[in-house]
């Protein structure tokens, strides 16, 4: 049975969800305008004093640990424990994980003492939160050994949750149905930002979709296809990055029917 | 008698006031950059070691609690403070209040420990802070019961400042004198960072002008000029905001006194 | 004998070198994403528990005093000092040196207890490194008495490290060899984060190059004949940022060599 991605960026674009982020300090601005411009509404919000409530106002949270620190942590796991409370999904961008011990420490703290609904990372970040013992470049990927795949699958099956590992092709996860979605192209990892923009495109298909990782493929399918269309005569990356934007506003159903290149692994 | 808001925004270009800010982590950059584009300059400083002394040397002092915490606010307190004894005006984006109680609460400390001479948000930030019972959506306006203007008119009088309320329509009083501001179009909201961007634009105009009401309003419509400027022939939001930043660039007499539209109340 | 710039921007592109930056949060995403248009890896780590780590496994380090506090300064300390320890370059972006005594403060600090290899900065930045008496406006540079490059060769002997002063003309000194760079243009200085930018270019540059002077002029070289080519036909500061992203991206032997204006003084 084919997915029907666009019917769930329709949803996004009814009912406008809330999607509630403590993200990093570098694509912050980004992650709350693709948000917006897939036609909902984002708010960062990470003091300690408000995360709970916030969250409980929210449909979706999105965490990511790219400029963390110990009380940004801390803050997340209010914010996540609130969510859990609400039964709202929440994703976890380990964003660098497997570069510095502290990345992995606290992204298993946060693993282990909240409910992460989707661990969201690229190859070499989602295969050091699965135990392989792998080196990531800063929070550019490095290689892994194994099908990625099956470390998905096996992740997935482990912690009870979705896995997307973002790359040429993602892979996406529940432990019993896996999606590849085969859209994007090479401009997108020539900037800084897309990755992270991920996580809060699928935390925002997420707020609207229970099957959480036909959502999480949906959304990165749509968000790869906007930037198929932005690269179009495009004369270099930071063009690009205006373009996607423009493109996710205006995405319809003919684009993604036409290009959605998701296959059930 | 008609505002000449180009006269202020020549101001601006001419004295190139430095304004200081004490803001959020999402729009800081467009925070910035716009009054760079507007001919001013922007400086962002918010260790409480130095805020005292940077806003000593700034014409303006622009505050938004758009990423609260409790913290930034102590800083915002004191960089207050010094704004008062020095008499530059002091702008106060009260983003997100309605939506947790901790950003009403730290909006009324802010309020009640120091002086604000423009508070500005959009109507259901604005109501929570006249003492409505609204709710707001994150940093997204929620529905207000009450006539927008009656309620700023209130505040003003009531707080003894200027109020700004930003929407369609903008409100812009300072009790006795009410100004409409009827520039602008649907993309600003399409896009984050325009609302934190106009408290940045008042900010500039309010240090060049000590009619803050006039200000607040001529700089609001020069703003928005730009913004129907760049909408035309745009392809999107992504795009849209970067034509933003060169309409105000290169915002000339001509364009502002065509297309002005400020209505006196 | 004439430095060679794009050879080392070549070398940039095929080592890939990860520079980790401790900056501030207004071009933060700006400083990332020159450093990826280049085509090498940025990281962006500021907490105490990684920094050191993070910097021992980078090429080099970038820090960005731009919105200090204590804690962030401690953190430089800490990745400065492990970063010396495996003889990495460390650049230090002076930013707002001479507008607050916090930041001259913090500025000696990290230049007392750590070993800072290149100091950038515009000209009343670094004189007041210098031990000159100049004021700065905020980020924007104040007028400098003397003679800049007087000013630079002394520090740079004084303090056995490179020193970049930016400004229409960039002079760059190790106390024995001294570069003008004449490239770049007025537009770069009409928006926020060109400075931050150059640093972060400065930085790539050292990453690969042990010439630390010849890297960091060979590197701004680059970065204004970049600039150069995207104000060419641009209506705006908005639209020149991204197209300088895009020229940065595409930079070709040609280009630099046939617009190169790098003087020996």
């Amino acid at each position: 049975m084919q997915i029907d991605a666009y019917a769930i960026l329709e949803k996004v674009r009814t009912q406008k969800p809330l999607v509630h982020h403590l993200t990093n300090w570098v694509t912050i601005y980004d992650c709350a305008n693709i948000v917006k411009v897939l036609g909902a509404s984002p708010v960062m919000a990470h003091a300690p004093e408000e995360v709970a409530e916030m969250s409980a106002i929210a449909s979706a949270l999105v965490l990511n640990i790219g400029t963390l620190t110990t009380d940004l942590v801390e803050s997340m796991k209010i914010a996540a424990k609130s969510a859990n409370r609400k039964g709202i999904p929440v994703i976890l961008d380990v964003c660098g994980a497997g570069a510095t011990e502290f990345r992995d420490d606290k992204s298993f703290e946060l693993l282990n003492e909240t409910r992460i609904d989707v661990i969201k990372g690229n190859a070499s970040e989602v295969a050091r939160i699965a135990g392989e013992d792998v080196r990531t470049k800063g929070v550019d990927g490095g290689a892994v050994g194994r099908d990625v795949t099956e470390v998905a699958v096996e992740l997935a099956r482990g912690r009870e949750c979705v896995v997307v590992i973002t790359g040429e092709t993602d892979v996406v996860t529940d432990g019993a149905e896996t999606y590849l979605v085969r859209n994007g192209n090479p401009m997108m990892s020539g900037i800084v930002g897309t990755g992270c923009m991920a996580a809060s495109v699928i935390g925002t298909f997420c707020a609207v979709e229970s099957d959480l990782a036909r959502a999480a493929a949906s959304g990165l399918s749509c968000f790869e296809i906007a930037a198929e269309l932005a690269v179009e005569g495009c004369p270099g990356p930071g063009t690009f990055k205006e373009r996607l934007f423009d493109c996710v506003h205006s995405l319809n159903r003919e684009q993604v029917e036409g290009m959605q290149r998701i296959e059930i692994g």
